[in-house]
């Protein structure tokens, strides 16, 4: 694809959740290389493997191990081009900026400049030709860059619903209104998260933010781009037919992949019926994919026939959690069609979307 | 209530998960007095205490321990007014029509019946005054009976959402659509049940039966009663007002207790505020409980005010399990209000709604 | 058997997991009366119910909920003559020290004085009389105190195993060797506690320090007060047979009750038989029930002759927690007798414990 | 190894959950090839992927969705050489037996030979070399074998302790006594195995029969063979050097992996140090590694550094889980060294002993 180019990358935030997820794919990427680890204070300084508290099932790549950490400030990753986040909130805006600035491509996997009008919200199965608002975030910086930009990828829940609902609509015309209701993982919450003396046993029917992020993120990502009266591009928000999103988050005793019921109501009568929309499931194939993105899965999602599938815990790790299992495609009958979709939320639910775009934009040969 | 008066009772399916709970229940109550037990060939002849495999936290009632346990059949009930049947559906049918025909009082948590155009389906809560059907019952009966008749009560599931819809149609006038997500605990499916392996660190998105169960006992429950062009009593399935109702069924790694998400679509505009539903659902309190029905809960609804709630593990024993717990009333983007509701699943779900509602036939004369 | 008298108590880490529980207990109690509440800085002057982030069962006593939180200074808490402590470690030293100077009784869960020379470590089930010790405590302070002392429970894991083992020695003579391994639950390392992440599907094989403090406290506990060169109280360490212990500890996805197996080897040849062992455990009535403090349990210890009993789930709240449960008791192939013990960690582990030993104080006259 | 000769095999219980496992592995190995399968009666006639309630991570191997199950006979797998038994115990003695007899080389996971004074009981990384044996089991059978043969491996508990055990007399000379508790994960019970509602958020302290076969077992595959009276070859049974081993086994709430509690006394004084001990243990390469079998682990046991590990949802895949981990190991107050194994139970704990004796069979020129 890069004629055998390879891309130094560095990982901001490497010791947390999504950093150390960003290692394990990187690790063995054909392209990227990871040149520089960047963390918290506390953690510069040290050897990788000193300094994280390694926690996935997969041990640490021998290549990074000997990485020395340094701060997030870009004078430590000046060789490399691409820099994906998996910071906090708390901090990530900040330090995404000021490697903007810098001139580095940002890859973030946190919400803080998901809601800016010249951010791209990329689910790369879905909408990665809205990379095409880096040219206007370049411009309208101040001062103007030449190569910096920042692409966010989506919340974990909304990037589960997200998928299915493009190709909905894609196949079936617009879609007038969705109900979706989540069991997610606790690896969402990061680490450590959520106490476990909260979740044995237990739901907990509340996650902070995510109900709004699911029902803004999905308008954004669904949407298309429009030139506003001013000559500027925006984000329509799914404007020209109004979509209304109703999401309810749940945490469940899951270490991995979020499960989500999903109903919705096409403006198209009468709509499909569950078997044309299982069809339009099965035989969606993305772009990312089809271009050759090395991180994309070949089936953008599986549609199950059993009647109780799909389960996280068996089908999670399908095409590397890459893609998106989706089952039970039947009628609703207060919309029109209900389904279950599972999304890895810890894969292309975080950090394997953030590698996908970057792939996208090597591809297309903005980095 | 009844001035000192004692009810004799048995337990059919006495071994069971539903009849342990009946046992456990009974033990303890003020006028019904444990006299028979019946269960499968294999058990007959046995001590309780022998026969059963035990698997309540609360030990068996001594006073059950010795009881021989006998077959499910009438003879050995001839000293009993009232029969409690835990049996599983697929004997259910034949046993407690027998048992009616020998003119006993059968209050059964079976499904078997739940369909049938004579017989109350009630959870009581919500539409004790059904009984009334009772007299047609036995008048109908080949051969009419005087004393004998059957009522059942809802499905675990049906009983957490449809008392909160029920307070909701009271106060604000009749429903037009509702969508129902469910969180179901393992202990819905009796023992031994789910594998253990089918369900640790996962969710099951399917629940055989389930989802039809709520669609349809949901119409029959929250309907009323009318009579017919040939002066027969019906049930309308509240078809003066049409509700459609859509279920998604989940097992989640739950002991006890069923989580479920509810939006629900008002006739009338507009539609009341999260506010007036709080206030409304708070504010209702049951005719059983009103009436003195021992094992009524004195909240119906208990409405929480947390973000977080209400959750199984901490709410699912609240009042004994016989009121439900609702949470999270807000407004929905899709329908008009949405909210979560958890009822216990062997409590109200089950066992507890079949003893109010023979407390309640008892203190009508009923029995 | 206090004719009556009440005693204002006050709870110090009344916010904590262990606080928590000392409220909930003490709320109900015959005599003890909850007068003062004590937490960190940033509780300090709120409303008991709005500073605590409640994790109980039951709700929150009602007469506790307007209790103003004080900072944990005796200046606070001088109507009271007794107060228990919750404190974490950390801070725990000293703020019980500052108590014991202002002449209050302090009953300690923390570890920070189980180890001191004149302060008891009291398992209430097993060696009550180790409060004498409080008279050299108060005599050899400085200043000498009238009324102040400090008393500590023993390590949740220490509790379980040294009730069955104080009981074979009483039985038996004296142990020669002891190896427990534990499988304790999450809720004994209080709240946050253990990431969800780390506990779902999994076992840690180690929990720091706990198997040091089951090593030592054992010897404490078991072993005798005797008069040293000096004329000096001192505590023996079961030096007259040593008694060597060994213990791994583990924690595991199970949210109240440890449960231990335990192998010994007694001293006498031949050692007693299993049965011989069953019954001397099931005969076996505390001092502190005898004496009739309101918190003992009737039976110490229950003996279970099911193969597959304790088991946490169905075990852990049986005579509310306060005794132990024992099962499965065999020979062991490389010592003498094997046997699983369960006991409830935040009941007879912790407050309950705490609560007992006051009450035996109370009774014996030294509050 | 075999020059590029293949070996037809078959798999009996095929359905199972062993049966499962076989197929995963034996789908991509390097000389066995699938070409029969054996199951029930209710599921011969029917395609594998019909007849089978799949339940593994990864999907069916396309090459046997389309094979057509048998009934286990032999006559149905006379073009096979060798069969895995994934049998019930309940069938397993009398089908392993005709499969014997028609001269098929029978690998069984089943317990019903283990104790046969001529069928070795072989956990590969230990004691291959009782392969010998195999020959007077076929002179000695009626009629005399020329090719058949049964061999069988240890039960899942046995070989995650025994395969440390075993190094350590290797490095350091017998040992005098062993004391063991097991944690096992609830995929060792088959399916569908424990209830769910037995398991969640629970510890059940006992498995039927499995401390017999931890201690039993143990002495058979750690002890040597030797000649009789008579001349034939029987099992010492570690009879040079009697060792006694106790074993306690209980169920946690975990899917794969079962974690072991160990401590050892050595007949030597003084015993070797903990560091001895881990060096022993890192040190050690098993034979039928060293011999080129493709299933076999490069590393026989890792000793973990970390104090927390190992732990089974971390570390249960390691090497696919055909090798074991072990940390911790300390000095036992006791005995004289402690330690924790984790063994994949379904990996080497089953299937993946069960083609490692295999592919050393034929390497070895047996097959």
């Amino acid at each position: 694809m890069l004629d055998g180019r390879k891309i130094n990358v560095g990982v901001l935030g490497a010791t947390g959740t999504v950093g150390q997820r960003f290692i394990s794919l990187l690790a063995e990427h054909p392209f990227f290389v990871i040149h520089a680890l960047g963390a918290s204070p506390r953690s510069a300084g040290k050897h990788y493997a000193k300094a994280v508290n390694w926690k996935q099932v997969r041990p640490i790549p021998s290549q990074v191990r000997e990485i020395i950490v340094h701060e997030c400030k870009p004078e430590h990753f000046l060789e490399c081009e691409v820099v994906f986040s998996g910071l906090d909130a708390d901090v990530a805006g900040d330090i995404e900026a000021s490697f903007r600035l810098a001139e580095l491509a940002v890859f973030s996997n946190a919400k803080n400049f998901r809601r800016d009008p010249n951010v791209p919200l990329i689910v790369p199965l879905v909408n990665p030709t809205h990379l095409s608002m880096i040219r206007q975030q370049r411009a309208l910086h101040s001062p103007p860059l030449k190569k910096g930009f920042i692409v966010t990828n989506a919340n974990c829940s909304t990037t589960g619903a997200v998928v299915p609902l493009a190709v909905l609509e894609k196949a079936f015309g617009p879609l007038e209104s969705c109900i979706i209701t989540t069991m997610q993982a606790i690896s969402g919450a990061g680490y450590p998260g959520l106490p476990s003396f909260d979740i044995l046993d237990n739901v907990v029917p509340y996650i902070s933010g995510e109900e709004e992020k699911i029902e803004w993120e999905t308008l954004k990502i669904l949407g298309g781009i429009v030139d506003d009266d001013e000559g500027q591009k925006v984000f329509d928000m799914h404007s020209r037919q109004p979509l209304r999103v109703s999401a309810s988050c749940n945490r469940v005793p899951v270490i991995e992949g979020h499960t989500e019921c999903v109903s919705v109501r096409f403006a198209r009568r009468p709509p499909p019926s569950p078997q044309q929309v299982r069809e339009a499931l099965q035989g969606y194939t993305s772009d990312v994919y089809t271009m050759g993105c090395p991180s994309a899965p070949r089936h953008t999602i599986f549609v199950h026939e059993e009647a109780d599938r799909p389960q996280p815990r068996l089908d999670r790790d399908y095409q590397a959690g890459a893609g998106v299992c989706v089952g039970r495609v039947r009628q609703c009958r207060v919309l029109d069609i209900k389904f279950v979709v599972l999304a890895n939320n810890v894969a292309i639910g975080a950090a394997t979307s953030s590698i996908i775009n970057a792939e996208y934009a090597a591809i297309k040969g903005e980095i």
